[in-house]
């Protein structure tokens, strides 16, 4: 199928937000999004935004049962190792159920991988759920790594009262 | 003992390059590390930074052996959840040992939260080795969450030729 990857604009956050709603309701955690376009307008299209972000667009005539013609998404943003350097983050990654299966999410993977290419990124880096079978085999079949089953590394997180309790511990200047 | 935790000026990277070269011995790994104070100049000191860093330094009075003030670093950067907004990653944090057990790595840990949270990051997080069991209780004991143990994510890598070729199966613009 005839499709279109290019970098998503400040018009696209509520295309965006649409299919992130529809990733978590996938995942069954719809209540779990707590951003909405206009997060995404302030936080990717302002000076140093925290993320870029990728659609995957279909011609009029291919559109949506509901009419919609953006189809995919992937964002990402850039972070850093002290051992290699730039590296890319691919947090998100997705495609309406209906437009699987034509080469439309490896064509927002490999869009990403070229895009920290161009910006000297030495690694893409994601998450995925260990249940998450036909996902880790995707990026498995692409080449990709299981840092967590080969060499151990567990994703830590701090949020809500235990990050507020970090923060108000800070050394005064 | 006496430490002030600023953020990293350019003139810093030398230290901070020594510092992460000191990590990864402790970490048998020495030559992992391919990036010097050159790359963390052109790479933290750039108008979009890739990451940012956090120093701790003693008085000259309590300088290394070796004759150090600068005893520890934080280098961390800003990421992104599509649920949640905006996140900070901290990728490195490092005390030289002869100055452990003193707070530094607390105060450090502590000022990266209250940057995070000054940029309104509703979580903190970062990666540790299953095996270094010290590191994975000094967060636990802070109220960090496993989110490897507790729901199962994975931490994915292309890099090298993997990552070339997604890069090269791009679709075309």
């Amino acid at each position: 199928m005839d499709f279109k990857v290019r970098a998503a604009l400040k018009e696209d956050c509520k295309e965006i937000s649409r299919m992130i709603l529809e990733l978590a309701v996938y995942e069954n955690m719809p209540d779990q999004v707590k951003i909405s376009h206009k997060e995404l307008e302030r936080d990717g299209f302002c000076q140093n935004p925290f993320f870029e972000c990728l659609v995957a667009e279909v011609p009029e005539e291919h559109k949506s049962k509901e009419g919609f013609t953006i189809v995919g998404y992937a964002l990402y943003f850039y972070t850093y190792s002290t051992w290699k350097g730039r590296s890319v983050y691919l947090e998100d990654l997705y495609v309406m159920p209906e437009f699987r299966g034509r080469g439309i999410g490896k064509g927002l993977l490999s869009k990403v991988a070229e895009v920290g290419k161009k910006k000297q990124c030495v690694r893409l880096q994601l998450s995925v759920l260990d249940w998450n079978t036909p996902t880790r085999d995707f990026y498995a079949a692409k080449g990709a790594l299981d840092l967590t089953a080969s060499e151990g590394w567990h994703f830590i997180r701090f949020d809500g009262p235990n990050l507020d309790n970090l923060a108000n511990e800070a050394p005064k200047d």
